[in-house]
């Protein structure tokens, strides 16, 4: 279930709006699932997506949050990641794709990496890995959102020595949130 | 009208997706069916949105552009405009709002430019006065598409002395389109 539609529900609304079942917006939903329970279904959220790919029409056809409301802030990170977080307290979830759990799909990791052709893994493979994977291959956090702006470009995806996620080579030798660029604190409980 | 749809239909699809019918969409949704008219309605559209505010869901809504897709982009030129265009020809048309025009309808007018409150011009007389101007209110001019970035952000509203578009004041003595920031080139026939 995603956001309380089924999956077939859901790449139905996916088809509509997007025009495509994208694998990208499929994992988007499950996120958005994720961080919607996580800060409570009642909560007035804003959203900030970390990569303007996919991720946006996740958020777009999930949530009230649009990018014309201004509820929705997209930041080019580059990263696989969405935050919903209370616009009054600003106390948000960060939901990311964890690269770690990540190893044991190895179709999704091939794709996500750019290790794999569209040739070598047909659609129709990939998607069926995301429906079976399902919330198994994200993690969230509590955070609390301090700023939020225009970040930076995509290029090539590296692995951030320091987070371990996942991030666009030209932003330098560690992603721009380890950089100190982030827009969150982490709530430590 | 608006792209096949009739204002009662549109503005509820409005409610739907961006929760609550804001003034800039309507006039959103009648710029991007005078686009979709000029450009040809079977054209492979990309489109371009020179505001973050309201725009790019007028977009959403009515065509298959999102921002998740990539097929639309946002610059934050601060202006009201659209460009929809041929994605392989790059041949397009962009509609703005004509300040001339819109000289004729004082309360269009008054809010688009911050001289009224929203006390003073409640938004029920607004949306009446925007479903009677319909069209008249705007221009259109085809163009073609060379380049697109990142631009500026808004402040204070004042008007171009070259071109006579409305822009943000933060731009400089000239809107960044006069500057020779602008993203196409006219056609002139």
């Amino acid at each position: 279930m995603i956001c309380g539609r089924t999956e077939t529900e859901f790449m139905d609304e996916v088809k509509k709006f997007h025009g495509f079942v994208a694998p990208g917006l499929l994992i988007g939903g499950y996120m958005v699932d994720i961080a919607r329970k996580k800060i409570g279904e009642n909560v007035e959220a804003d959203a900030i997506v970390e990569s303007a790919h996919c991720l946006p029409d996740a958020v777009q056809i999930l949530t009230p949050c649009t990018l014309g409301n201004g509820w929705l802030k997209v930041l080019n990170l580059g990263k696989f990641a969405i935050t919903l977080f209370d616009r009054h307290t600003f106390k948000g979830c960060r939901v990311y794709l964890d690269l770690k759990k990540l190893e044991a799909h190895p179709n999704i990791y091939n794709w996500y990496m750019g290790l794999v052709s569209k040739k070598d893994l047909p659609k129709e493979i990939l998607i069926g890995a995301i429906l079976e994977a399902k919330k198994d291959i994200l993690s969230s956090k509590d955070i609390i959102v301090r700023q939020h702006g225009e970040r930076n470009k995509k290029s090539k995806v590296i692995v951030c020595g320091k987070c371990n996620e996942a991030y666009f080579a030209s932003q330098g030798d560690l992603c721009l949130a380890c950089q100190g660029k982030d827009y969150y604190e982490e709530i430590t409980v």
